[in-house]
């Protein structure tokens, strides 16, 4: 793990790294020292570890709750290469976009990313922890919708060191199975008028999860509308479940 | 408006009261003077004013938020006399108890229930504003499931005082052309295996809500089985609406 660069804004540190040629991100308080709960972001599908909504959420888990917050760019995405098979999604995309669905399309894809991203993620997560300010000791978090949840729901299932995830946008196709290994506290966004993901497949996604604990929370609009209120929600979410001392805890 | 006692607990007042009589019990900080938020709080079929929930979760609005907190008893519930109606009520579900679904009795009953509940909370909500420490300037809101929406989601479509609402455990039978005059931000609780809701029968009552702010929060576990959680989120979908300087406004 190689840091590449560090500002700071607003009591937030960002950081830029690279593990393994992968670049990321870590956001954490300011001078920052001993272990803390670390949340996982995983960007959409197009997008990179630093599109403006992730840094948003970084600096709000940061600043209302002193986490660490870190995020990787996806094989295909942000500062890295793209393969053969990127480009041949990307002009499939292209070509199916006069009004045909490309549901399966996207959920082909996004499985064969989950299988090179996984690991990928699992390996940060040992460098991160070696870390003097995330340390080992504390519980770790994943929040990530559309793609985000197509990599977050198979990494999830596979990683022990994720308690708590906020996942979303996505349907049951190549998600199901591994959601039915899925064990912990899960909160699951859904968009009543998603125009990429069918009703039904969301809410059979939210079905399948394994967890004992998963509120699903769905909201009118489309797949890009989640409503703003709802990172108060999952901030809520993380605290209760990854601050053993959090007042949340206890109020119920 | 004539108040029958005062008790206080850990900073918490509970004054009992009469309006038209109709027995209620209004909760709110102690000494608190100034106008102030008020929510509602509807209880559930069999319970009452003062069932061990609603005792609960006022003590919570009031702690946390300042809010002041009042709930009556519904027609034919607590110390109010059944009406030979009431009387029947009981009776059917006690002969259909042997398997027959009472769903739709349960819709039939809670149908007039509302008829009669409506114009005696707008005649309490009259009063309440009077008093020195509620005050007609500040925003109300209205929590109740099951019997509690049966009641509130009318309520909410007849009294344009009533700002926000968490409704929940009941289905479209019988309210979803009321929902679809309710326009004030919605927290609806369904419970994804309730024993008395058909998951349709929920899905469809969310959807029937005309409110452009509407989250569906949905959790695994049965009618009673509503996680201790959703209090806590209550608390704070209440304090975004009717304090309007809370921080979650921004946060988002």
């Amino acid at each position: 793990m190689r840091f590449t660069s560090e500002t700071t804004s607003n009591g937030v540190s960002e950081q830029l790294f690279v593990i393994d040629d992968i670049p990321g991100v870590l956001w954490s308080p300011v001078g920052a020292t001993g272990g803390r709960p670390l949340v996982l972001l995983g960007h959409g599908g197009g997008q990179h570890k630093k599109a403006p909504g992730l840094v948003a959420r970084a600096h709000h888990y940061v600043s209302s709750r002193g986490f660490a917050v870190a995020a990787l760019d996806a094989p295909g995405h942000g500062d890295r290469p793209r393969t053969e098979q990127d480009e041949r999604f990307v002009a499939g995309i292209r070509e199916r976009a006069a009004g045909k669905p490309v549901g399966s399309l996207i959920a082909d894809y996004n499985a064969s990313l989950a299988e090179r991203a996984v690991p990928e993620w699992r390996a940060a997560l040992d460098s991160l922890q070696e870390l003097d300010h995330i340390g080992t000791g504390g519980p770790m978090g994943f929040w990530g919708v559309s793609m985000g949840s197509a990599i977050g729901v198979p990494l999830a299932a596979a990683e022990p060191r994720i308690a708590a995830a906020v996942f979303g946008l996505t349907g049951r196709e190549a998600l199901a199975e591994a959601a039915a290994r899925v064990t912990i506290p899960v909160q699951f966004l859904l968009q009543w008028d998603d125009e990429l993901v069918p009703r039904d497949s969301g809410l059979a996604l939210f079905d399948a999860f394994a967890s004992r604990e998963k509120t699903l929370h769905a909201n009118p609009g489309g797949h890009v509308g989640v409503p703003a209120f709802e990172l108060e929600s999952s901030q809520h979410f993380f605290a209760r479940h990854l601050l053993q001392s959090d007042a949340s805890d206890t109020a119920g």
